[in-house]
C-alpha cells in the first residue's frame, strides 16, 4: 500500500471541505466533548444526535430525549447533563440516544460532513484509533476543534500523540507543517501530560468553573477501543 | 507599568480585527516578505507601498514606480525584482519608493490596519523590535502571515523567538495558548536553526523553486535595528 498522506488542522476556522471529500476526518476535542463521546459509548449508548444550536437541542428534550447540552462549560439548564465525561455513566446512558449540543464539537462535526468518514478521536481511545487508521487506504485529517476558533494546545498535543503512533507504523508521510508542529509539541509534553497541561487556556476556564476533575481521566489512554463514527449525521458506537 | 498582554494569531484566517483595535501588531513573514521589507529599509529605501491585487501592482509599473512582486515565490513578469531579501540591494532600493506585492504578506497588512500599530517583524530586526515593545504600554499581537491561511512553522519559531524575548522583560504575561506554542517550538528550534527549518513546507517549496539561497539570511538576527511601520497604508523605514 502507498504511504497515505497525514494532515492536521488547528481549527474550525481553517477547515476546508474541499480539500477532504476524500479523507477520514479525526474530530479532536479532548476538553472535553470527544472525551465525553468517547466515553458514553464505552458506556453503552446506543447513539449520539449532535445538534450546534440550544434550541435544537430544546426541542429534541421536549421530545422526550435525554439531552447533553453545555456553553462555555455550564449545563444547560433544560438539559439532563452537559459534556464531562463523568455525566455519561453506564447508569444514565446504557441503551439511551443522546442528544449532545456542545460549545465547539458539534459545529466541528457538521464542518466535517463532506469528508468520506468522520470519526472521533481522544486519548481514551487513541489505541484502537491508531490500529484501525494504520490498515485504511485514505489521507487522514486530524481536526482540533480548539476553542471558539482558536488553536489551543491540548487538542494539539492530541494530535502530535495520534500522529506519532501513526507515522511508526510507517503506513503515513506528512508535508504538513501543523503536523509536524503538533509532533513536536506532544514530544515535549508526553513525559510529564499532567504537568504540561496546567498551563493551557482551557485548563484555567474549567479551574476557575470547578469543572477541572476530569482532566486526569480525559488524558487517559486506551480507557475504550470504541471507534465512534458518523453515519448520516449520527454518532454510532463504533466504526467495525 | 502594568504587564501587558501578548497574543500570537498563527493565520490570517483566525485574526480578529475587532479585537485589535488597540494592539501593536507585528506581522511576521520571515520567507520572505517581511525580511525582504526590513532589508530594503536597512538598505535605504524610501517607502514601500503595499498592493494586494497584481493588477494594481501592474498599473503602479505604467506610472513608472518600481515594482516588487511575486505569487508563489515566482516573479511576475512585469515587475522589476521579486520578494528575495537579496533583490532589496542598496544600489536598486537607496532612496526609492517602492510597491511591493507578495503571496501572503500584503493581503495580511491590509488585514490588520485597523489595529493602533501594525510593524514588521523577523529575526534581522528582532533586537531592536523587542527592545522598543518593551518600552510601549500595550498589548502585543504577534500575527503570522501562514502560508494561504495555513499555519506555517517558520513565522510561529520567529514569532517564538520575539515572545521569549519580551517574556524575559517581565513586561509581558501571556495566557494565549498560540503564544506558549511559539514559545515551545522556538525552545526546540534555537539551539539549530538552519536544521529545523528543513522539514518546514515553505523550505521545500523554496528548493524546489531555485528560491532557497537567502534562507541563511532570514534566520540572521540583527542585521538592521530598523522596525519599518504602516503609516497611512505606506510602510516607512522606522517607528522612531
Amino acid at each position: 500500500m502507498r504511504k497515505r498522506d497525514l494532515e492536521t488542522c488547528f481549527s474550525p476556522a481553517l477547515y476546508r471541505p474541499d480539500e477532504n471529500r476524500e479523507s477520514i476526518v479525526v474530530i479532536i476535542d479532548i476538553l472535553r466533548a470527544s472525551s465525553a463521546i468517547c466515553t458514553a459509548f464505552a458506556n453503552g449508548a446506543l447513539k449520539i444526535i449532535p445538534v450546534g444550536e440550544v434550541v435544537e437541542a430544546l426541542e429534541y428534550k421536549k421530545r422526550g430525549f435525554l439531552v447533553a447540552a453545555e456553553r462555555d462549560g455550564y449545563v444547560l439548564d433544560f438539559a439532563d447533563f452537559g459534556n464531562s465525561p463523568f455525566n455519561f455513566t453506564r447508569e444514565k446512558v446504557e441503551g439511551q440516544t443522546i442528544v449532545y449540543s456542545t460549545t465547539n464539537g458539534t459545529g466541528i462535526i457538521n464542518l466535517s460532513k463532506s469528508a468520506f468518514m468522520t470519526i472521533i478521536g481522544s486519548f481514551l481511545n487513541i489505541g484502537a484509533l491508531t490500529e484501525w487508521l494504520a490498515g485504511q487506504d485514505r489521507k487522514v485529517m486530524l481536526f482540533c476543534a480548539g476553542w471558539k476558533n482558536r488553536f489551543n494546545i491540548e487538542d494539539t498535543i492530541c494530535a502530535g500523540a495520534i500522529a506519532e503512533k501513526l507515522m511508526a507504523t510507517n503506513c503515513y508521510t506528512t508535508i504538513c507543517d501543523s503536523t509536524l508542529a503538533a509532533l513536536d509539541l506532544w514530544s515535549l509534553a508526553k513525559e510529564d501530560l499532567r504537568g504540561y497541561i496546567e498551563k493551557v487556556a482551557q485548563r484555567s476556564r474549567l479551574r476557575d468553573k470547578g469543572l477541572d476533575d476530569c482532566i486526569d481521566f480525559c488524558l487517559t489512554a486506551d480507557f475504550t477501543d470504541k471507534i465512534p463514527v458518523i453515519k448520516n449525521g449520527i454518532l454510532v458506537d463504533n466504526i467495525l
